[in-house]
């Protein structure tokens, strides 16, 4: 059997709104099989669907057992979520690494789940015996209560992350492209030249660093080609020539 | 000026319980330094008090600005998280690259901003046009409304992880340190002979093969020393002759 998304798993949760706010995190993240172990107030729960702002419609019907190993039955990989160190010799992991190792066995076919312990007792001992791994979030120690939902928003979130080649640095261009390095010299050879004419290199020995240095501004800033015709009809509105470059963007043309 | 942490800024909040829930997922995260731009209920608010979970009182008084100008005066690098895309020209960051990217520049003592917009209309364009950089908080995009205090809770959980040493996946051994080699090494000779004593082998050929594989069982499991004396005592039950093995645990003992 193949699972494609690991599975969560609420063990004894107590208020609807968290099954809401869980079911919610998950699909924010593309997570969508929600198993639960004897929910206090019993299944279905108004508030849950309330508190999932749609995400339990959207979802295939939640499942719920008797026991933690009824839930677990036909998984093979359980990482168990706890706030409290437990004596038991188990790898304890982030959820950025639980996130990583789940999603390598996703890719082997291994079937995943994430169990989360009741509202303000967590896992029982006997609970986390049955799982494989434990994940601790780390938080600041001296404010660290997460309530469930964003406990299962973090680590929905981390495997979101795990399994999305993350999106490198981006810089958003609109609809103009980058500028071509010929207009980009274009334009700053003009610089140059203005900056010449208005005295600006005092020194001429000191002009070849202060280029340099008024170039690095513009390279850092990569520069779209709308941008680089934005900068002409500036120098041409500074310098008051009114020179009709070919090309002045329309601002620079209007302020003739 | 240096800022040790990141500021959240919020604009135009709304509810005052997004208030709370950011208060609360900042002091999670160990940011402290919250400003609040033309809050719609004024400040300050109850229900902002009750759902920050204690985190207000805990942190220095919130700030409240007439402009997001006026609110990121002193600071140096604006970050706005924005859900829908912009017709401007800025980085495009992940709240992991840009948490990493916070957390270089806080090195460097310069002052950093991640800023929130409103619960609905998210930042208005002049607005973002202020900050430096966009973060969009990848989700799935059938369902990726996320609220305002979730969206704080990720990127105060990026920038914790990317400012403190992300823990190397870690055993807990509890109590009981890692077994020696030595201990191991007598456990197992022992198990080798007592399962050739039980006709186990039954190929001498293949012996060499099937003790790597139960030696590999082993090795994996990164046994603590307490853990090869009870494996020790389950030996002596299994066969039956209730040896006094000197390592054999109370358990085992008690079994006799």
């Amino acid at each position: 059997m193949s699972k494609n998304t690991p599975v969560v798993i609420l063990t004894n949760p107590q208020m609807g709104e968290n099954i809401g706010a869980t079911a919610r995190a998950m699909l924010n993240f593309g997570l969508a099989e929600l198993r639960l172990v004897a929910p206090r107030d019993g299944w279905p729960n108004e508030r849950a669907v309330d508190m999932s702002a749609g995400a339990l419609e959207k979802m295939p019907p939640v499942q719920v057992f008797d026991t933690l190993q009824d839930a677990i039955a036909d998984l093979h990989v359980l990482y168990a979520t706890t706030a409290r160190p437990r004596d038991m010799v188990k790898p304890v992991l982030t959820p950025r690494q639980a996130a990583m190792d789940a999603s390598q066995r996703i890719e082997n076919n291994h079937a995943v789940g994430f169990v989360f312990g009741a509202e303000r007792a967590g896992m029982s001992n006997d609970e986390v015996a049955l799982c494989h791994n434990i994940v601790n979030i780390p938080t600041n120690p001296d404010f660290s209560s997460l309530n469930l939902g964003q406990a299962v928003l973090l680590m929905a979130h981390e495997y979101y992350q795990a399994t999305n080649k993350t999106i490198a640095k981006a810089l958003d261009l609109g609809a103009s492209p980058p500028a071509s390095q010929k207009n980009f010299e274009h334009f700053f050879k003009r610089l140059e030249g203005e900056l010449a004419d208005g005295g600006f290199f005092q020194a001429e020995g000191l002009r070849p660093t202060m280029l340099k240095n008024i170039r690095s501004i513009f390279t850092r800033a990569e520069l779209s080609e709308q941008e680089v015709n934005t900068l002409q009809g500036i120098i041409s509105a500074l310098i008051g020539k009114k020179t009709q470059h070919k090309s002045n963007n329309k601002k620079a043309a209007k302020s003739k």
